[in-house]
Order: C-alpha cells, then structure tokens, then sequence
C-alpha cells in the first residue's frame, strides 16, 4: 500500500510514500528501544524526563506557533469551538505540562518491584517481579499536551510509545515531539523509545493496530466511535475507555445531608467527565423529602431533570424519562432519576443499565454497604462518595494515562502500573524436580 | 445457521438443530449465573464442589461406561496411543479428580480480598477488591479430567463456565457433566453456573468466542494451531498458551555440578511439556570441561544432541543445528545446544528465538543473576533452578488453568488469581469533589 502525505513543512518531514513500511520502521525501532528501556535504571528515565522538560521551557515560543498554525486551520475547516478549546495551548497549559513531567519523574518506578516471594517446599523461592508490557501504541484526539503526558507514562514505565494524534493537532505534536526527542537525546535514550507518528494518513492507524510482532498494546483514547472501531479491528490487545453510565443511589438509611451532597456534586462538580452521575436512583421511603430539595439544588445550577413517574409525582417539573434516559450517558447538565423499592431494584438497575464505570450508594446501614461493594460489578463501587473521585490522581496512583472499562488486565484508572505486567521471578541453588 | 447434530443417545440430549440459538441460550444462562456466583459465599461455592465429588464417586461406573465408548469409538476411527491415552479414564484418573476436587475446596477464596486501602488527602478510602471475570469460556481437546478440573476452578474463583471438550471424548464429558449439575443442585447454584456445550457442531465454537455480550475472556487449551486460530477469530479477550522454547544458560561461573544437573532435569524430567528445556547455551569457558560431561549424561537418557560448530567440535556425536533448531519446540528427547560467549550472548539468543516462556540462568555471580532477572523478557525467569519448575503447584498457587504466554492480565502459570480481576472500592462518609 503506498499513499501520499503532504509533505510537512513545520516540521520538515518528509512525504511518506509507503504507509506500511514507515509503520514497520517505527514499529522495529520501537521494539528495539524496549529492549533498551526494559533495562534502564530510574535514574536515567527521570533524567530524560527533566530534559524533555527543559527542552520544551527552551521551545516555548515555537510549540505556542505551532499551536497557532494548528488552531487558524480549524478555524478554517470549521473545528467548533470545544474542539478548538482542547486543541490550544497556552502559557498555563504548557506550564501544567511541565509540572506533569517533573511529577511523573519524582513517581516510584514500579519496574522491578518484586511480590509475594515466598519460599516453596523444593526449595526455590518464588515471586513476580514488576516488568515493562514493552512498545505501547497510544492513538488519541485533538489535546496536544496528551503527546507528553502518554510519553512521559510509558518511559517512566519503562515502555516504548508509538503516539498517534489527530491530524488537527498535526503541528502542535511535532513541536513537543521534537522536544521529546531532545529530551531522550540528552538522557542517551533511544530514539525509538518515543516516537510519533509523523503523517496523519488514516492507513497509519490500520497498521498500528495490527502489528503484534511490535506493539504489546494499544490504548485509544477518544471518541466512543474511534474506540469501538479500533477495539474491532485490533489485532493486539486493547486497553480501552468506553462509556460512564455512573449511578449513585440513595438508601432509605442515608444521612440525608450526606445524599444530598454527594448527589449535587457527583452531577454538577462537572458535567463532561466520565466519572460524572447520570441517574440518580431514590429509595422510595426517602424520596418525598428529599427529592424536592434535590431538584431545588439542581435548578439552582440549571440541570434539566428527566424522571419516572414517582419521580414527576415528586417534582413536577421533570419531564419524562424515556427507556433511552436509562442508558444515556449525557455528559450534560442532564440527570435521569429514578425512584426504586430498595437495594435489590438499584442494583438490578445497575446491572441493566450500568457500563461498569462507577457505582456508589448513600447509605448508614453496615450490611447495605457490604452487599453493594460485593455485588455492584463496576470498575469502582464507593461508599458515601462522590462517583467523581473516580480518577488516578484522587486514587493516588499519580498519574493516569486513561480509566479502563475493560475487566483483564487493568480495570479503572490506569497508572504506571497498568502499563507494566508481572513476570514470575525463582531464586535457586541448584534445585531440580523430582 | 441451523446444524444438524446427530442425536446424542448415549447422553439424552435431543439434537441441536440452531446452533446460534443454543449457545445463545447457554450465554444467557452463564450471564445470569454470574451475578448469583458474584455474591456466593465461599461455603456454598466449596459444597458444590464436595458434592460434584460425591457424584462422581456415585457414578464412577455410569462415567468409566461413557469412557469406554468413547474410547473404542476412539479406536474405531483410528486416534493414534497418545491421544487415546489422554482421552482414557481408569479408577486412578478418577481418583486424581476426586482429590483435585477437594484440593480446589481446600484453597483460600480469592474473591472479596482488598488489597492496598488507603486513606486519602480527600478523606475516602481506596482499595482494591478482588471480584470475578464473570463468565469464562474454555475451549479444550481430548482430555475428559479437563472438564472437571476447569469448572471446579472457574466455580472456586466465582466465575460461570461454559466448556466445550473434544468430540473424541463426547460421551465422558456428557457423564462428568451429569456430575457438575448434580453437584451444583445440591448447593443450590444455578445450573448455569457450569455448562459443557452438548454438541460437537465446531459451528459452537465460533460462536462461544464471538459472544462479547455473554462471555467475559476465552482460554484455549489445546494444540498450537487451535490456539492460533480462535485468538485470531475471538470477538472476546483470550488467555492462551503459545510455546514454550525454554532456554538454560550456563555461565562461566556457574558451579558446575549444579549446571550439569539442572540442564539434564530440564531436558529429561518430561519431555512433552511446555517447561521442558529446548536449547541450552553453554558458556565458552564452560564448555570444553562441561559440554563432553553433558552430553554423555544426555547419551544416557537417549537424547539427541543437536549443535553449533563449536559444540560439536566438544561433541563429535551432535548432529548439525540449523536455524530451524533454534526456533524449536521439539517436545521429544532431542536438544539444541549452542556455545556463546558471556550473558549477552545468551540474553540476545533468547530474546531472538525464544517464546518469552521459561528461561533460567546457572551462574554463582550475583551481578549476572540480576542482569538475567531483569532484562530477559520471560514468563518465568530462573536462577539456579530447574525450567521444569514453572507450574502453578510447583509455585504455590494450588491448582492451574494453563500457563499464560501472554503479557496482559495473567503470565505465567495461571491459577484462581489469574481467573479474577480488581476493582477499586471507596470508602467514604459524606466526601464531595472540591
């Protein structure tokens, strides 16, 4: 297959003719590198961090010129604007995405970390040691500081990245690409260690994704679309985010101040996030005195309410919830609610309705509490919480490269460690089975 | 699609004329089990298995009866002594399964364990909780102990399975299966908890890994080629084992004693096993004392000695080693044997050709030992110990489904552990987002 990029004056790379064969290229690099990186102390890997750091502080100007290329050609194809907002960078941005480099350098480095060693009756001891996946492909959307961030996850890790951005963000990421390689050059790391995919042909993609002699994993992140598409079409393993259906429910044995804080701010802390309340479940029995002061609450912060038919005996002005509500996941001042007989039927319509994300219940009852934690199967399942803690940072992992709603592997948000494996470590002296 | 299955009088089952439907109804039953499964006790899950004991001892002779029929059809259609010896049951195999019933009760409940609960700047708490993938299906060839030795470990680590065994062993399977449902009625688990596919239509297979809706991971155990062709046909995550081309190297400074005896119980212990050593790489220091030592202890065993030039320089007797030698799993008494100078070599020959199995390193120097362990990229790395070891008893874990070559989610020797997953739980008493 052969297809003909632009050539890319920004950043002077040149035409790539032969899509398979760049991708090859970049994908033996890659593997290479990982080879190198497998090995390489923590030291070195911070060391690469900080200079990628300086490198971007010294390129400033030139990563901002870049951006401004990029944001006037979306202007000119008709980008709308909360495209163009996640497309621009700005001083505060870039000075976060200095402070993300400096905090991923000063994170523990999980590689070598070893589990569980334990003596055995032959005599060996076994353990399992905290190794690198390898070469992770990363293909996301429109946020250019995502090129940095993935990057500095996946070497801190101990792993080589292939990065694929959108093509809107074509010149942003080659000037923070270019840094990335200064950065890598000065600690003495490979090329291949981070590399970014320099033509935004959509055949790129196609061969990422299906190159399990060089890539481990690939982790999309973006649009549900471009996830299902690329989890269908993957022929390596995929860690994916897909949609956050996030329920709380009220208990009849809630502490109503406790319910109501936790429901107005599970909804409204921010409406376009993952971890963001979309229906909200009432125990009957608590419904007539709370609910009004619910919906009073969420007027107040202008959130359009659609609910059952308890629900509108309640609050009047709700409108309708239709079986669509139940599924629907808004990412909007819009919350469906719902009054249910007990825990059994919140939980029944968490099973059918749910994706998996996050779940909480409000509740003072002890024995509630244990059943839901047991018996809501979601990535996260909390207690008198908000469900937007759900995240890597309120988690503590340090950083996150994305939350997963897949069960193997990694499940919610996804830190160093998601990126590394465990391989099993045997310490003898000579040991042989009988 | 509609099949045609011949009716099956041995086992009562009337013919399955639409295959989809049929494993259709099995996915939702294996569904809805799952969630029962997700909240059963510990107690009830190990009843079950004591009481599948017990009706497997009860129907001993109906199971011996379905065995010699398939057998003698086995016979008839001309299965070759390895496979008939795998697929036959005598009272000492059954007995092995009544043990390994009682062993799979005996071990500790994985589900529910939470690890690493700490307390956050926020307030809440985080953890992690152990939970079940939920619904598990195996895909498996000729052995009929498989059927129960699967289900007794998808049922311990609270998972619903559906199984499908070989068609050579239709009838065995049919009466262990009788046993399961016996064994899960009388602790009062849903049938669908465990579930062997009645028909041998292969149109049941592809449908069993294209059910994303119902089945949560495939784990093929079989041949090479099934292995390949249902990871590449799966609409779901698959846990598989590849080969295992395991590597011993023997360093300068090994003791030489220990390496004599660790690269003969590597290669000679089993043969036909995926820990077995295929290619030793001896040290060229080493060699010339070693290698002639070596080959005459293998000479006694019978094992064919394949070399590199300088191996047969020490070792007229070898055979030639072709390149196709090093990339071998020979699963015979046949090795490959090649001189290197020093751990890099070793290190580089093992990431070209080999399958990221088992590898081990003899060497008394603590600095290489540490090299090994960190940079070769293996399920199972070794010092001083014997390949042979890799395996989930002789590591500890009780009991094992397989042994995963794969890097995500289970690698290595997959047991109870390997057949959960984590989700984060977080416990709070009011906390919001600020």
């Amino acid at each position: 297959m052969t297809a003909q990029v632009p050539s890319d004056g920004a950043t002077g790379a040149a035409a790539i003719h032969d899509i398979d064969a760049y991708m090859t290229r970049l994908g033996q690099a890659a593997r290479e590198a990982a080879t190198t990186l497998r090995r390489t102390p923590t030291g070195a890997k911070n060391a690469a961090l900080l200079a990628m750091a300086e490198a971007l502080e010294a390129a400033r100007g030139e990563v901002l010129a870049a951006n401004a290329r990029d944001l006037e050609r979306g202007r000119a194809g008709g980008l709308d604007a909360a495209l163009l907002d996640r497309l621009a960078l700005d001083d505060a941005r870039i000075d976060a995405m200095l402070e993300g480099l400096s905090q991923v350098a000063a994170l523990p480095d999980p590689v070598g970390e070893i589990d569980g060693l334990r003596a055995r009756p032959s005599g060996i001891q076994v353990g399992q040691m905290r190794v690198p996946l390898g070469v992770i492909g990363i293909i996301y959307e429109s946020r250019p500081n995502v090129t940095l961030e993935a990057a500095s996850l996946c070497l801190k890790s101990g792993n080589a990245a292939i990065l694929r951005g959108g093509s809107e963000a074509r010149d942003s990421n080659a000037a923070i690409a270019a840094c990335i390689a200064r950065g890598l050059a000065a600690a003495g790391l490979p090329a291949g260690s981070v590399q970014v995919v320099a033509t935004t042909d959509r055949a790129a993609v196609g061969r990422l994704i299906a190159m399990p002699e060089f890539v481990d994993v690939i982790i999309p992140r973006g649009g549900k679309s471009l996830i299902e598409r690329i989890t269908r079409e993957a022929r390596v393993p995929v860690i994916k985010h897909l949609d956050g259906v996030c329920h709380v429910y009220l208990d009849a044995t809630a502490d109503p101040e406790k319910a109501l804080a936790i429901a107005v701010n599970a909804k409204t802390h921010r409406y376009g996030t993952c971890n963001t309340m979309e229906t909200l479940l009432v125990d009957a029995p608590l419904a007539a005195s709370l609910l009004p002061r619910l919906a009073a609450a969420y007027a107040d912060k202008g959130v359009e309410l659609r609910g059952c038919e308890r629900t509108r005996a309640l609050v009047p002005e709700a409108l309708a919830a239709e079986e669509a509500d139940w599924h629907a996941e808004y990412l909007a001042p819009v919350l469906a609610i719902r009054v249910v007989d007990g825990i059994e039927a919140a939980m029944a319509h968490i099973e059918r309705y749910g994706s998996q994300h996050t779940d909480a219940i409000v509740t003072e009852s002890w024995s509630l509490a244990r059943r839901f934690l047991a018996e809501v199967d979601s990535s996260s399942v909390m207690v008198n919480a908000s469900t937007r803690f759900a995240d890597g940072f309120e988690y503590g992992l340090g950083a996150e490269i994305g939350i997963s709603t897949d069960k193997l592997h990694a499940r919610g948000p996804v830190g160093l460690e998601g990126l590394t494996t465990r391989k099993y470590v045997v310490f003898g002296d000579g040991q042989v089975r009988r």
